[in-house]
């Protein structure tokens, strides 16, 4: 029977990649989603598509409603920028402490099910942006994993996987090209049309749109419009 | 306008206690509680008759159902232990990462709201027991914080208060009783009686009961049986 891992699946093409990565390295998957109140729902249907094509052995989508807290562009009535990716700042799309919320809900079934490895889709690309993908609190929610749960305190520790954390956006596309995965399955789009394309005027649609470019990869992407 | 806190609030007696002890310290309330399947779901009726008396400015009941998890005898069917408090071992009640998962909520809501402060009732008869209830966590959680947030990156830090930390049952009752709470409010019991009542004789039950005999406090709570 093969090793279990727990990967955080947003239903995106990082987490796709990632969700690729650890198939690879021979875990069995089970795969948490978050119905968080995201206003981009659509990246749950992604999400089932992405956990069947990887074929995991167990998919949650958890929903847990976010939208109580207030404070971001991804849950509440904010407009989600449209005029480019801005260097250095942290985005208005920043949803307060969403990857330590997310991870401590994948520790929790990992410990529980057996799992000791935790992936996470976490990149160079964010990490400029957004204070929980960077190297440092990948580390930091290591350490506390060992120190929050029966199986770390008993030395059975667990292990944070964030494998494409120093690849850039046609990195990953080239990862996931030689993986063989359908990468059109995934979702971006922070706003998508009623039609269910990606907008291609938000970050995360030229962040793809540019990362496939890049990479030399066709973009199966259907957007509305390219900047 | 007094500045805010975050606390989580269980209902039980040691929240409730926290809860005073934030409020005599001047902040203003905001309160989580989290219904993650537990068994005895009479603790969130508690815990809006605790907020209520604590007079906190809001009081968020987050549905977030963990039970698909498995892995514990508080959501699933194992059997709650009634024959005494065990020295030493991690009782059978411990839910995988439950704090580490209600501490990231807490936090992702500070960051929202713009409190610094957050306030969770971990003690020392705990720790002895729950990995995610020693000092250890609660530095480990702490520093997390400050690194996977906006705010704490930007300097603007968060201090995760534990101040029950190295207080046994008896003490905690006495600082109720200094406080002037209604501690029959609060409730403890893990395996509640249909009519309402606490059994009695969980741990939970007999650390609640010895510590009104230790602490020369009436006990206003109703069991149905006493060990």
């Amino acid at each position: 029977m093969s090793k279990k891992a727990v990967i955080l699946l947003s239903g995106g093409l990082d987490s796709l990649v990632v969700g690729g990565l650890a198939r690879e390295a021979g875990y069995s998957l089970l795969a948490l989603s978050v119905a968080y109140g995201q206003r981009h729902a659509c990246e749950l249907d992604a999400a089932s598509r992405v956990a069947a094509h990887l074929g995991v052995e167990r998919h949650i989508v958890l929903p847990m409603d976010l939208r109580g807290f207030g404070g971001s562009a991804l849950t509440d009535d904010i407009d989600v920028p449209k005029t480019g990716v801005e260097d250095g700042a942290i985005p208005v799309t920043y949803v307060p402490a969403r990857n330590t919320i997310f991870l401590s809900l994948c520790l929790g079934w990992a410990e529980a099910a057996g799992a000791r490895d935790l992936f996470i889709g976490v990149n160079a690309l964010d990490y400029s942006g957004y204070p929980d993908c960077r190297p440092a609190f990948v580390e930091a929610f290591e350490q506390l994993a060992n120190i929050a749960t029966k199986a770390g305190v008993e030395g059975d520790r667990f292990t944070l996987h964030a494998p494409l954390l120093h690849l850039g956006k046609a990195e990953i596309v080239r990862e996931g090209a030689r993986l063989g995965l359908d990468m059109g399955l995934s979702w971006s789009c922070y706003d998508p049309t009623p039609e269910g394309e990606h907008c291609g005027l938000c970050d995360s649609c030229r962040l793809r749109h540019q990362g496939f470019l890049d990479a030399g990869v066709p973009d199966p992407t259907r957007y509305k419009l390219l900047p």
